[in-house]
C-alpha cells in the first residue's frame, strides 16, 4: 500500500530544514531506522555528499539514520533494499535525467508499491505525478523522457505562487502557465503553497498543511480544495 | 549581415503590445513593408489566427503589412521568400517544438546570415541564443533537442528578476536557477530585464533600453552590464 508524502516545499521561510514536517515525517517512517536519499536534484549545484549531510541534519532530530544513493556501488540495488525513501528538492530536470542515467524509475515504483514510505518535497514532489511537465525550474540538461514516477494520478505544480495584483511584472503568472499546458495535456493539475503537502495512503489521499490548493483542470476554471479534505480519486474524476 | 533585435519583453506594463520599441522597429525594418510573424509560441494558449491579427495591429502603426507563417501551405518556402521576420512570445518549448517539426531552424539561421531583419520577443528571443536552457517556460512539450538558433554566442534569459530581499517565497531566484545552470552548461547567460534588447549588427551588439543586463559566466561573479554599452564578442570573451 502506498505509504507517501508529497510537499511542496522543504523548508518553510525562517524555518530550519524539514522542520516543519517532523511531526508527520516521525508518522510516515515510523515503522523505518534508516532513509535512502536521493540526492540527485542538487539545489544550487550542491554536490551529493554535502547534500546527504544536510538532510542527515534533520532526520537526526527525529532519530533517523540516512544514507545518500550515490554511496553505492549499485543504485538499483539499494532501492530494491532499502526500508525507506526521501527524494529532495533542487532541479528536477537534473533528478530526471540521473534517475534515468541511473534506470531508477521502475525499481523506484516498485519499492513504493510494496509499501516503501516516501517523502517527496518539491522536485522529489514533482516526480510523483503523471510527468514532470508542470516543473517551475530551468531546462539546464535534457532528459530522455518528461514522465515522472505517476505515483498520483495528476501532475504537481510546487511552490505554487497566486497572482499578485500589485505585480508590474510581464512574465507569465503560474496560472497562465498552466492554462498553457492543458492546451497541450489533460492531466489534473494541483497548485501546492508552500506548507502543503499530500499525504498519500493507499488511494486515499488527503490534503495537509495551513493552506487549500488550487485545481487546475482543462476547460475548467480553476477551483480551490480545502485543507483536510480527501481527495477521493475516483469520485473526482482526476 | 545579422540586423536583429533581442528583446526581453513585447509589452511594458501599462503599455501596448510593442509599443515601446516601435520606434527601433521602423529603424530595424526600414527597408521592408512585409513582415512574416512566427505565432509558434501562443501565449496563453491564442490561436495562430488571432495572435497574426494582435501582432498586425501594432505593425500598422508603422506602416507594416504582417502575415503568419501558419497561413502558407510550405513555411520553409515562407521562410525563404520572406524580407522580414518577427518571432513572438508565449512558451519556449512550444515554439522549438514547432520549429523543429516544420524543419525551420536552419532555414530561419541561413536567412538572418543573408540579413533578413529578424526580431524576436521573449521566448522568440530565447530561441537567439545557444540553447533555450535559461528559458522560464514550462516544459509543456517535449522537444527533440533543447538547442537553438545561435545567432548570438550566449544565451538569453528574458524578463530577467532582480533577488527580492523581502520575498518570503522559498523557490529558486533567478539567479540560483542560472547558476545551477552553470553547473552543467558553459556559456554566459545575458539577464535581460523588461524594457532591456539587444541591438545585433553583424557581430557587433550592443544593450539598450532602460536598464542595465545582468551577466553570468560560469564560476564567475555576476556583474552588470550599463546600456548603451556595445558588447566586443571577442574581446569579452563570450
Amino acid at each position: 500500500m502506498k505509504n507517501i508524502i508529497v510537499a511542496s516545499t522543504s523548508t518553510l521561510f525562517g524555518g530550519d530544514y524539514l522542520e516543519y514536517l517532523l511531526e508527520d515525517l516521525e508518522e510516515l517512517y515510523k515503522d523505518v531506522n534508516d532513509i535512502l536519499f536521493i540526492p540527485y536534484a542538487r539545489p544550487d549545484g550542491i554536490s551529493h555528499d554535502l547534500y546527504t549531510e544536510k538532510v542527515g541534519v534533520a532526520f537526526k532530530r527525529i532519530g533517523k539514520s540516512v544514507k545518500g544513493i550515490h554511496e553505492f556501488k549499485h543504485p538499483k540495488e539499494a532501492i530494491k533494499n532499502c526500508h525507506a525513501i526521501f527524494v529532495g528538492g533542487g532541479n528536477t530536470f537534473v533528478l530526471v535525467n540521473e534517475l534515468q542515467t541511473n534506470n531508477l524509475i521502475e525499481p523506484i515504483k516498485t519499492a513504493i508499491s510494496t509499501g516503501v514510505p516516501y517523502l517527496g518535497t518539491s522536485a522529489g514532489s514533482n516526480i510523483c505525478g503523471i510527468s514532470m511537465q508542470t516543473t517551475n525550474d530551468m531546462p539546464i540538461v535534457y532528459p530522455t523522457s518528461f514522465d515522472t514516477l505517476g505515483l498520483i494520478p495528476f501532475n504537481i505544480n510546487p511552490h505554487y505562487l497566486d497572482i499578485d495584483p500589485k505585480n508590474k511584472h510581464m512574465g507569465e503568472s503560474r496560472e497562465t502557465r498552466i492554462k498553457e499546458f492543458h492546451h497541450f495535456n489533460n492531466q489534473t493539475v494541483i497548485g501546492l503553497r508552500e506548507g502543503s503537502f499530500l499525504r498519500v495512503n493507499g488511494d486515499i489521499i488527503m490534503l495537509k498543511g495551513p493552506h487549500s490548493a488550487r485545481i487546475f483542470r482543462p476547460d475548467k476554471t480553476p477551483y480551490e480544495l480545502k485543507t483536510n479534505h480527501i481527495l477521493k480519486v475516483s469520485n473526482e474524476r482526476f
